[in-house]
């Protein structure tokens, strides 16, 4: 009996190492690696370059070297899509899944649309910071475009994507067009979409085409001083803003307005769409939470239709409960289906901007 | 600068003591616990007892032991509710939530709607088994009922809810009428639904008034003759199956037909409905894969139709590509958005059904 599985053993372990053997590994970064900010000297998988820009907190600095809202656009007529991909071990977080925050997403053009094929799945356990896996297997002849995002939450260090050995792969421009740059908090960020592509950013991008860069800082969007200069200094046809969620009303009123004013310098005739928070109608049984959240979300709002008035390119979309019954995980991060009702209702609004200044 | 944070570990040591003993805590075991199959004699936190059922394997029978789709109803008049929960410790899944696995979910009732309050949060380490955490505070007066959802995916062992030291509370009978037992794979146990509130049969019940028992077993539920046997022997107005998400096609051949009959013939007069099993037409790319799923799923379909015909309390529901793109975490699990979907489209459909049978 134990002879038997010993034998078994080896034949399996044979298999793995003829599937294996039968595959060619690419690296990434050779394919190209898109939708940074800007890119980093240092690493392809950094979201930005935190050091010419002093006095970035902790967090910011872990973040500025993740590959939120990064992907790989290429084309290959391989048979099979697997990646061998690795992080620097990160405790995983309870309100967000494994496969958001170290995992991938393969996506496949299919009639000019995006569609989803699989996902690169993940161990919970911080030490388990390594994955060579099988994406998807036995896809049709013929040559295929694919989209792999990156993942949201782990400094990534690797990534090889492997297909058949006698098949060709060949790194791809980004898809989308222009360039939107959408700074914001967790929910920008991707808290708590089920994997990287379904973030509001990315899932915008794929609907209208449309380049939407996510620079989402979870619990660290206060519109400081750093991010402004960043901001000032990068290249970008549109900016939209999730600014109410992280700053106190006390921070806002404090910096909403140079903010505002000195983007607008930097970036004249370029819109500045600001949204405001999502707040969670379910959440309003802690009456002083709410209260609170309630006078901060006036007070961003009563200054926004100010500065709407002040700038012809400012901008700024108030969709009042907008994430409905049910919509978060945790009364304040939308689910896929908080994000789907959050699109639904701000998507045509800034489509519809963005239109007026050429970029559709 | 050392000592003054010593002070200041002290004080908040201190603080959190005293907010500590303003708390008192009640066993949510006195309260009463609702949601079963059939009370278990061994844990008030068991689904069921699967002793008398010889042949289930390890997996079924940690299932057994999992409080999935149980809850607690109460009422109290504090101004903050806590609670202390402990489980055994279970390695967490990448596809699914720590909130989902281990976490907990308050529901207050208002204006006659079940409204999610707060969420009771953990740590997705495994050691880390044990919380004692605010859910919410600064409640408005007066008397509230409450629903605590207890977690999907680990073995409770101990749960205690906190209120203000003089606050009443009162166990109260479940909120939802009749019994419907829905008997599944992983998509009824929760997979990949953000939190246990979320699962769809506790959002059919919050939107029905129903009691839709959840009696899902992630990749078990197929058609074994121990379930069938318990199945036979559970007391309850009317079945949902989602049958066809585990069996091989071969097992369907092998066991679909006497399932039925047996069924039927135990619960003569109650509406057995059988849901298609929802298809993630994203997952097609794989070409081996897709076309298996849909051989077995016509094969599903053609039984059902005959056996629908010859037994009359017999119902067969198939909405095609019912959860739409970007509707699952992984090609084969919905999220919360594509349970939205799946609900639209079966929940009135089923409370059709239902309500023939005066079940409303």
């Amino acid at each position: 009996m134990k002879k038997t599985f010993l034998t078994l053993l080896a034949i399996v372990a044979l298999a793995a190492v003829a599937t294996a053997q039968e595959l060619r590994y690419v690296d990434a970064v050779d394919l190209g690696i898109h939708g940074h900010t800007k890119k980093s000297d240092i690493s392809p998988f950094y979201r930005f370059d935190h050091t010419p820009y002093e006095g970035f907190n902790k967090t910011i600095i872990s973040y500025s070297k993740e590959p939120v809202g990064l992907y790989v656009a290429f084309k290959t007529n391989s048979s099979q899509i697997s990646a061998s991909w690795e992080w620097k071990p990160r405790r995983m977080g309870d309100n967000i899944t494994g496969i958001l925050q170290a995992g991938l997403d393969l996506y496949i053009k299919e009639n000019g649309k995006w569609k989803f094929a699989a996902v690169g799945r993940v161990s919970t356990l911080p030490e388990n910071n390594k994955r060579t896996r099988s994406l998807i297997k036995n896809l049709d002849e013929g040559e295929k475009e694919c989209l792999l995002y990156l993942p949201c939450w782990c400094e990534l260090t690797k990534l090889e994507i492997g297909i058949d050995e006698g098949a060709t792969i060949k790194g791809l421009p980004s898809p989308f067009r222009h360039k939107v740059i959408v700074h914001g908090s967790s929910i920008t960020h991707g808290a708590s979409a089920s994997r990287p592509a379904m973030t509001y950013p990315a899932l915008m991008s794929r609907n209208l085409g449309i380049n939407f860069i996510n620079f989402g800082f979870s619990g660290q969007c206060k519109m400081q001083p750093q991010f402004l200069e960043f901001l000032k200094s990068c290249e970008a046809d549109a900016f939209v803003f999730d600014a109410f969620s992280n700053p106190s009303e006390k921070q806002i009123v404090e910096r909403l307005e140079n903010f505002v004013a000195e983007l607008v310098k930097a970036h004249p005739g370029k819109p500045l769409i600001f949204i405001q928070s999502p707040i969670d109608q379910d959440s309003k049984f802690d009456t002083k939470k709410y209260a609170s959240r309630m006078s901060l979300t006036a007070t961003a709002a009563k200054m926004m239709k100010r500065l709407e008035k002040q700038y012809k390119d400012v901008y700024f979309l108030a969709v009042p409960d907008v994430l409905g019954t049910d919509g978060t995980i945790d009364n304040s991060h939308p689910t896929d289906v908080g994000f789907d009702r959050f699109i639904k209702a701000y998507q045509p609004k800034i489509a519809k901007i963005l239109k007026k200044y050429g970029i559709k």
